[in-house]
């Protein structure tokens, strides 16, 4: 395992695009970075390219070893040689966000012809802004059109955002475990991660690098907090119940005093493990900005309101997942897009997986999640003639 | 509405007893302090007491404005002449749960003997300590027997652990919104909640009064994220939706910087208020004891977690009361207890009531719920003869 500060800018391939970016805000981006990797090989027709789009804390490593965990990619079971996003056939591209913290622009990047790093003066960004910057990527390696897009959560969003922000670019798009806007709890969540970053000692202002350190007993708060929204309440109980690492008793005896919050409940430890190995890997600030473009997205909101305007007369065939336990990103939503999709005249199917381990399915070993995503996107490659 | 510092322990009506109380750690707890406010009167026949237990957060100021926040009563609502807890024919005690931080003995109270307060040295205690507690309290108020215990949440907890620990002292009880154990999701929750406190820079140690300050933003970070809990998805979107409070433009603008992570969405200003209310209110001591209370209540574990043989015999009547949408002490695990009842020969009635409004709705204005209350307290009183 590599001993990246979790400071470090790092070194990750990256394409750099000199023009930079408008982003939606009204800020020019100089300089953009865009951090990515690839898997397969792009066939002669530049036909075959699928856009892999990352969830909130990952990252174009989706299947290799990450250069800075140590750790198989974070969709390695998924996509590979023979696999159901299968590398035989498809050209994988994944990149980092726009926002992100593994190689493309963000606030841990240094300010164009400075020494000085964003920070908390990077600009807000949006889910279109990572979307664009993903297309600039994609036509600088020569595709003019990508197979598919596919992305679970945040990365489902990117997807939907794709469809509706280029809906020429392809032939079809694959949003699982997301929806077409972030609710009223979604934004509470994440407001309450912010909160505990900016309430850490060691956030000071934004500039913690310049004291060299990181914000990380918030940053590790916020993380416990969203990891619990990941699962569900019956994976928790399977996973953990209500086993104790060491005997209750010794936690209650009375010369413990403060021994008693330790990691008793082997939940806690669990979670706290979860906390400290992500302090290791992500940046607050990232952590910041891209909560809050998650927080504005609602792709109803440029049609007052309705969302099949959103996709009116859109070519794209959709394949929407959800996960019967996913409370983060309920199956309910998933309906009103599917719902929304029809009255726009999609073409769109519909899969609720069933199973009892919440938002993180997509990510876990899920049978019927890999029947669908290999029957899709083999279905549509045989029917528009892929090699 | 009184001035009180977060760090005064107040002054609240309670009953001192100076023989203590023998802890389940162990540990025994000298000159127990127990406050406690009663409405309506007590009969000739002394048997029209109802023990009310408190939520976490809740207090013994029932029915009442409460003397700090100025605020009704919490169950203001439920309680009172004609009320479906009807003080013109029941007689109400309150007390302020053991560890709590309105007048009753817990770790901001001054030490036996001292000028120094017990913070992070008080003992671990259980929910069997606050319901031994109560015992006390209502021993000393010369009632042999309750006519009911009830109570929601955690008081729901007490509740149960009082029909567990006295089977004999009441004719019957009510749980409501409630489980018969901590869950593993209840657990990490709460887990998070103390780790924001931990992280907060005026926590020192847990020794916070000595530097004349309280960890303010840790608290309210863990208050933000309980009270998401406290609610529905659904609540939440029928409340607050994605309405701003300011053009998300401005929010956006550039020159803004960090204002994009300011109040903008109405459901952060809300949780933001719920955050910084709490903590002029509530102390951090209590908070970690409280939580760590219910995190060891599993009524099953002396059983072999066998949970029908902590009910076996019992003499109480029961009335189980669950709301749909609670996903904090979801109904299944009401189900889960009323069968355990059931199986215990138990005589027991059990309402799921339909609402939308999540944990809190015992709170809420909930028709329901008060149908329930009042038809399960008179048909008992009825059947009992009660005057």
């Amino acid at each position: 395992m590599n001993s990246t500060s979790p400071l470090d800018v790092g070194d990750h391939q990256h394409a750099t695009f000199p023009d930079g970016l408008d982003l939606e805000c009204g800020v020019h981006l100089p300089a953009l970075d865009v951090a990515y990797r690839t898997y397969g090989q792009l066939s002669a027709r530049r036909d075959n390219a699928i856009v892999i789009c990352h969830a909130f804390t990952g990252d174009q490593y989706v299947a290799e070893t990450h250069p800075q965990t140590g750790k198989p990619g974070w969709w390695a079971r998924m996509v590979g040689p023979g696999r159901p996003i299968d590398t035989n056939r498809f050209f994988i591209i994944c990149t980092n966000v726009l926002g992100g913290c593994m190689g493309s622009t963000g606030p841990r990047s240094l300010k164009p012809g400075s020494t000085e790093r964003w920070g908390t003066d990077f600009p807000p960004i949006t889910i279109r802004d990572m979307v664009r910057a993903q297309y600039k990527l994609v036509r600088s390696l020569g595709i003019e059109r990508l197979f598919a897009v596919v992305g679970g959560s945040m990365g489902g969003m990117q997807a939907l955002e794709w469809a509706v922000t280029y809906p020429d670019m392809m032939l079809a798009v694959m949003p699982i475990a997301t929806a077409p806007y972030h609710s009223a709890q979604n934004i509470a969540f994440n407001e309450v991660g912010r909160q505990a970053i900016f309430a850490d000692p060691d956030w000071y202002g934004g500039r913690y690098w310049e004291h060299n350190v990181v914000p990380a007993r918030g940053l590790a708060v916020a993380r416990m907090m969203a990891h619990i929204t990941y699962l569900s309440e019956e994976a928790l109980t399977r996973k953990f119940g209500r086993r104790v690492r060491r005997d209750p008793k010794d936690a209650q005896a009375p010369e413990a005093s403060l021994a008693m919050f330790g990691d008793v409940f082997e939940v806690e430890s669990y979670l706290r493990y979860q906390g400290s190995a992500f302090v290791r890997r992500f940046d607050a600030n990232s952590y910041l900005t891209i909560t809050r473009a998650m927080d504005w997205f609602d792709l109803a909101a440029e049609h007052d309101g309705e969302l099949p305007a959103a996709f009116a007369g859109t070519p794209v065939r959709f394949c929407v997942v959800s996960f019967s336990s996913d409370w983060l990103f309920p199956t309910s939503t998933s309906r009103y897009l599917v719902r929304a999709l029809n009255q726009a005249a999609a073409n769109v199917s519909f899969v609720e997986i069933e199973t009892d381990k919440g938002h993180d399915s997509f990510l876990l070993d899920e049978p019927d999640l890999d029947r669908t995503v290999r029957g899709f996107l083999c279905g549509v490659a045989d029917h528009a003639g892929l090699a």
